[in-house]
């Protein structure tokens, strides 16, 4: 088995390696290009690297923290563009992230990640020092590695994975007044070889909220019948939650797809979504079910009800509305949802001010 | 390693699909026949049928919502016969449910299920407009397939699983009425060549009771020592869980079982069973332990104490009481266990009602 | 696959084994040695043994029960030396271990495993009037077994795991007293083939505690750069936890490493730490991310604002303390953090009085 294994593997990696680091255009191909909003802002190409096995490109990426309107901060990728949730960030294994943060506000703040390599220095926290004053700029080094041989068959992981990055210094030494007023994003480490998205959604549980939001100005995905989306599942706060999505299912593993018949993973279509915790899957938009809109929401009942629901909107293969669509947006918006509310009296005040966001 | 595993997997699709379509009383063998309370009322055969790879039956199913005693409600087969949990619903990846939902009820109700493919009009929620008013028919229509090839090694998970359904539309849009109230019960897809067991138990935490019961009222499954027995394992409501199982233990994965020996599942005894979420596997009941009475219990220590405890009697393999048993089984409806709360009021008043059941 | 599978396992085991079983320093080199503290006390050993697949050794252990300051109580493996958590126990899979336990206390408790095989007389239950009455002494009887082939290229799992231990009769029936003041502990069982640690550690999310403790007095854990530690993660009490380790990650899977490449579980660095349920991994101390201070908490926010974080001191690879750490650890006790709270008023009393332990 070892043998037919790793010869497929390795020749996964050799194909795909040659599409990513060719050049910032084959880059951009494989997966940082403008199907992804928001994008990675990338520094300019690395030519002449060699695709050589288990090295990997550094990218630059300047991020500023800024306040919002609502007492709530986000990260952006250019001034005046910071959102809630932050950008997608996104890498291979074996890339550098050096991440200059530009601190706008008059908060202490950081950015710390999960899964990925970083020093102490990069750590993102209090206890290492590791934050920027207001107004102060500094740099995060986040590396990533490939699966490395351990005894026998066993390998140590590589960092692929649907991890996350939020802050862990406003408010708190674990930046629990900033998560609540929205300093987090999404951060994707592929393995070579790892099928792409056509489309990417961020769905973050945060105590009460989806994305700081309350039904109905939860966000609502659209992609068209067939198309390979990829969610980004994140959960903040203090409370627990379980993210369920209709008419969906995938595998509970890192990919969410089966790695071959005998892969003994479940298919699940509701998985529990703890403060900290973070996962991803890619499904075909509509797959077997068809065009229509589709809840995902919070299946704690109480949540739910709650306002901790939003839609997937299918639409047809061409991109038209599919019939009674548009009749299931307006009862959404028309339902009278339980008043939403956070932990921070803060957050829950901007909650009634962002309709229609 | 491809081409053994996908010669292993073919062989063992075809041989168990000759089992399956080759008439109805095969496929009532293979695991739709007596030995399961409640059973699935079936359709009369598919005669002529060919065991064709990816092609399913098509099961037309009636449930019958009622109101029970207490304020509660259940799905049932027949009139008259609706139970809490509702009956096992059980298919092979490939077949297709016609449900045809009779509300006998003066509620707004609906059936919507998990991990199986609906359209939008059977997607059992007020948002699609997909409900029953109080006293109608409807039909819902549930189909299932089994795993396609993605890129490279890769595959789509077929439906096979542990799911569940409920309701999903009386007193909130989410159902949250109906699910405090007793309509739930177990989906079970299987993939050929999945082993069958010989008895099958359906475990709901629902807030804070164990198929709407509180102990000493919560269930006593039976099974002589040897049997192969199948849980059924379902999370509801607004709380979190923990469901533990005494002197039996399973593969945290699809079946409960190790695929092979490479297979990374850990073994468990104590999962996570949060709202909406569910799982399943197979035990040999009393393996490597002996008979006796054993408990299953939220292991949530104010949920344990509060009720949320049953017991598991494994009889001797001639089906005759091992020593001791009647004893614990005494003990356990001695006991003075902490009053059962449940999230509505009236649930919890017919949990005093309830006693012996 | 099933064939090279299955040579390899087999090769693994017999390799492994002569290492284990070939007499008492041998065993000890495997894994019970004075590099683990606590330590196992083991039974003299077991000369002779031939080195047999499938069968085992039987260990026994004396286990005290003891009453703590600050009404608290521990395990522990000879008088006055009662520890919280208690000792980590650790077999191989086909081994016994006979567990002779004295409770020194005027309380009824008991000892109860997770994962390992045990009849009705060593439950540790009162259902199965399996515990201890004050001062008495009884002796519980822990086996366990390797996989056993199922239908198909399916088995049924061995006992191999990260389990625990705990008592389940003090206070309630469900031992919600001793669980709150400290009777508990790891019990790992391993498969023959398995890597063993250079270093253990034991985590207990205990309600709003880590070991009883809550910071600055949590345990600071120590390795140096480079060593291959073993974490041991329980959840105990009626809160809901999530675990979460700064710059270290592992897989999601049975040992916390990949089976192969082809090995489908993610990579994470937080895992849901609900109550009656463990798991463990290993990590190589600051691989790839070099020595320091590093965090590890529960990553509810109230939690980890409310005390339930500690630290993992990595030295440099020759002990030595690394730049900055010092610091970290100085800021970390300064640090005012949140009154930690308990379930138990008796249990929060003695957090009060048990800084710097």
């Amino acid at each position: 088995m070892g043998h037919n294994v790793a010869s497929g593997l390795l020749r996964r990696l050799t194909t795909r390696r040659s599409m990513l680091v060719g050049g910032a255009l084959a880059a951009s191909a494989a997966g940082f290009g403008t199907t992804f909003a928001p994008g990675l802002v990338r520094s300019p190409g690395q030519p002449g690297r060699a695709p050589v096995l288990a090295s990997g490109v550094t990218r630059q990426v300047t991020i500023y923290a800024e306040a919002l309107p609502g007492n709530l901060y986000g990260y952006g990728l250019a001034p005046g563009q910071a959102t809630i949730p932050g950008p997608v960030l996104e890498i291979y294994e074996g890339d550098t992230l050096e991440i200059t943060l530009v601190n706008t506000t008059n908060q202490r703040l950081s950015i710390h990640p999960h899964g990925v390599d970083y020093s102490t220095d990069s750590d993102g926290t209090p206890l290492n020092n590791s934050f920027n004053n207001p107004g102060e700029t500094k740099t995060y080094v986040w590396r990533s590695h490939e699966m490395s041989a351990a005894e026998g068959r066993r390998f140590m992981p590589g960092s692929a994975g649907y991890w996350h990055y939020h802050d862990h210094a406003m408010g708190t030494d674990h930046g629990t007044a900033g998560l609540i007023r929205g300093l987090y994003g999404a951060l994707v480490v592929r393995r070579r070889g790892d099928i792409l998205p056509e489309k990417q959604f961020t769905v973050v549980f945060n105590d009460m909220t989806i994305n700081n939001k309350a039904a109905p100005d939860t966000p609502m995905f659209e992609a068209n019948l067939g198309q390979r989306v990829e969610w980004h599942v994140i959960g903040h706060g203090s409370l627990f939650h379980t993210f369920h999505l209709h008419a969906h299912r995938w595998a509970d593993n890192r990919t969410g797809m089966l790695e071959g018949p005998g892969d003994p993973s479940r298919a699940i279509d509701n998985k529990d979504l703890n403060p900290g915790s973070s996962f991803g899957f890619q499904v075909l938009a509509g797959d077997g079910v068809g065009p229509g809109v589709w809840m995902y929401h919070c299946h704690v009942q109480s949540h739910s009800d709650g306002g901790m629901v939003g839609l997937f909107l299918v639409r047809n293969a061409d991109g038209s509305m599919p019939a009674g669509a548009q009749e299931a947006i307006d009862r959404f918006h028309g339902h009278a949802h339980s008043a939403a509310q956070t932990a921070a009296g803060a957050s829950n005040q901007s909650l009634s001010h962002t309709h229609g966001g």
